[in-house]
């Protein structure tokens, strides 16, 4: 039999009547001929309602007994769940991360699964039951409940689906697929069929209100393939797996990706010495801040302008150990701006085709929108523009590669 | 150390504040030099949330998966308290029923424990923690989790001091103690300090509102010294324990036990033949009906009267059975009575002092009150009468047994 590991997050079971359209959905697949196991999270509000329990308790709960309480989020569901899929006939049981047993590192709130027991899973699938199990949830080795942290669903969904050998893992969610770009800046995005799952990581600007980030990856390295779906209207959704080689002649980019939530901060002058990038980038990391972008050009007079990008929320920590750092390497001045956006191109297409990074600055250059920054990875080019042309450079680099929505672009 | 299991229930944790307010507690009895193991109920309210969410999907839910919802309501009560004990600077560590392990069988939603592992509570508690465990749940040989049944709390409190040989099972709650009888009946009740297992048994129907009979028959036959307290207020309680032999001397009467949910069923002229009472009462059982006190008496022409009783909700569907055996045995008529009360008398005492019987017998004639059924036990009498007679009886035998508070009897 062909086995499904679907995933149902929050919204999709947020009430009794929610979990019912869920189950029949189940059932629907299940008398289709297909093996199903489902992993569920908590319902919605569910989770954010028990962990304000505890703070009220505790400012910072202890991470062991946070995780004993949120869990019961999921185990709620699970039950509740297993009751509506054998409403409709169809026989069903249900288990906890620790049934499974879905054994995790000891890091309660952002545990790491490290192994899946399928043994009672394939029993009970064997014998024509639905597999209900908890999402977010797993042991660890002395039998402590943790928790996978927020969004830890999809990679319950994804490790199942790699440990039970499952054709398919299909996360349900509020939208339909994912787009070429976000609908809302773009009215002519469409949905896509495909997208490798390392196009979907680049596009995890847009991705990341999708699907999990940790989940795209864990599926990637297992080779699961992993499909995007609404749990509310049917339709195919968007497949996300390997590349094909050759199967099909595959459009250059297949999305374009975009946020406005960086700052850009530029050390002038800085002296051209062996080990000076480290020396500005050390501090910056020991003051917890994460950098994105970081380029690096070559001046007239021997020295360097060094440019990077940190999160918005961060801009402020960010100026103030650049200052230090200035002051101590003797650079000349520091620049900052947090006024800017970051647009990228996504598309395993651009390996085999010469020329999109032309037609992507040409395209932006048609509409007088300046490039500060360039960085290019092997399937994505970024730019960093002013924040007031990002909707503007968006459409016009969508319709640039051809992603508008039929009879429209 | 000395080691003291806790037991809270629903109304004394049933808020964030409430549940701050017994770690206090727990706190104080730890800094005391006591070492702690507490077993906990569901917020109140939160067992009939879980309960009413699994019946909007499942009029006769699966119980297995209706134990994996319930169950939650322990759980996340067992964190909340441990986070609290925590805050309060002392270290706790929280178990489910599966993870202590209390092993039971596989009779979901009314399991009976089997084996308590004491071993990780036992290492806890030399490591100086409180350990706090969710009551009403265990896990059965496959490891799906059971459940108890209502009050099971207590059944799991009285369980784990056994197993870990504890010095006291205490039992809080809203009540101060088992008291002579019931104070709203009889104003100068007054606490009982000390009570027997038997008698608290024999008590039921007023000690139900206070202790599961279940605990009780379970802290007797492991020997488990019990104590009632309240939650809300100091106090010593009341220690339900074995006799102690000659210790000192002891009332003759401990309480006055009484209720008026039964309905008398009599079958007049019934042939004397032998195996006739279980050709009436049989029927009766083969209908699932309950049967309390049983009397017959042998009449004048070699036919007997033949009286029980039943709980009232069952009154009428016994009536019918009765009304069918009647007929097939040929008994002469059926008298059916549904005002009636039962009021007993209870009392180790009664084994060593003759005229117990008597001293009752004579309060309630002084009072005119009819005595329609008499039933005896080792350690109780009691009587059925008119249902209207039920608070004088009661207050009369009250005073009668020397049980009125100091001052005013």
């Amino acid at each position: 039999m062909t086995l499904i590991v679907q995933k149902y997050g929050g919204t999709s079971i947020g009430t009794v009547e929610r979990i019912q359209a869920v189950a029949k959905k189940i059932v629907k697949a299940k008398q289709a001929g297909l093996d199903i196991v489902v992993a569920v999270s908590a319902m919605s509000g569910e989770t954010n309602r028990l962990i304000n329990l505890a703070r009220e308790i505790s400012a910072s709960p202890c991470a062991r007994e946070l995780d004993v309480v949120v869990s019961t989020g999921e185990q709620v569901t699970i039950g509740l769940l297993s009751l509506a899929i054998k409403e409709l006939g169809v026989e069903a049981v249900s288990y906890t991360g620790s049934q499974v047993r879905i054994l995790t590192d000891d890091a309660h709130g952002k545990a790491r699964i490290q192994e899946i027991d399928a043994k009672n899973i394939s029993q009970d699938l064997q014998q024509g039951r639905v597999v209900v199990v908890a999402g977010f949830q797993g042991v660890n080795n002395n039998g402590s409940i943790t928790t996978l942290g927020r969004g830890g669903s999809d990679t319950t969904a994804v490790a199942l689906a790699a440990a039970l050998s499952a054709k398919e893992c299909q996360i349900y969610t509020d939208v339909d697929g994912v787009y070429t770009t976000d609908p809302r800046v773009v009215e002519r995005a469409r949905r896509l069929d495909r997208i490798t799952f390392e196009e979907m990581l680049e596009m995890a600007s847009l991705g990341s209100k999708v699907l999990q980030i940790r989940a795209v990856e864990f599926a990637g390295k297992y080779g699961v393939p992993l499909r995007v779906l609404s749990s509310f209207e049917d339709g195919p959704g968007t497949l996300i797996s390997a590349e094909e080689d050759g199967s099909m002649e595959k459009p250059v980019i297949s999305g374009i990706a975009f946020n406005r939530d960086e700052a850009k901060l530029t050390l002038r002058g800085v002296p051209d010495t062996p080990g000076i990038a480290s020396q500005i980038i050390g501090p910056i990391g020991d003051a917890n801040i994460e950098v994105d972008m970081i380029v690096q050009n070559v001046g007239e007079d021997q020295s360097n302008d060094f440019t990077f990008t940190v999160h918005r929320s961060e801009y402020d920590k960010a100026v103030g150990v650049l200052n230090g750092v200035a002051k101590q390497i003797k650079a000349k001045e520091v620049v900052t701006d947090n006024r800017i956006a970051k647009v990228s191109i996504v598309g395993v297409g651009m390996r085999s085709h010469a020329g999109v990074a032309s037609t992507m600055f040409r395209a932006l250059a048609n509409e007088s929108i300046n490039i500060q920054m360039i960085s290019t990875s092997e399937i994505k080019i970024s730019v960093v523009i002013e924040e007031k042309y990002l909707e503007l450079a968006v459409r016009t680099l969508h319709t640039a590669f051809g992603l508008d929505m039929d009879g429209t672009g």
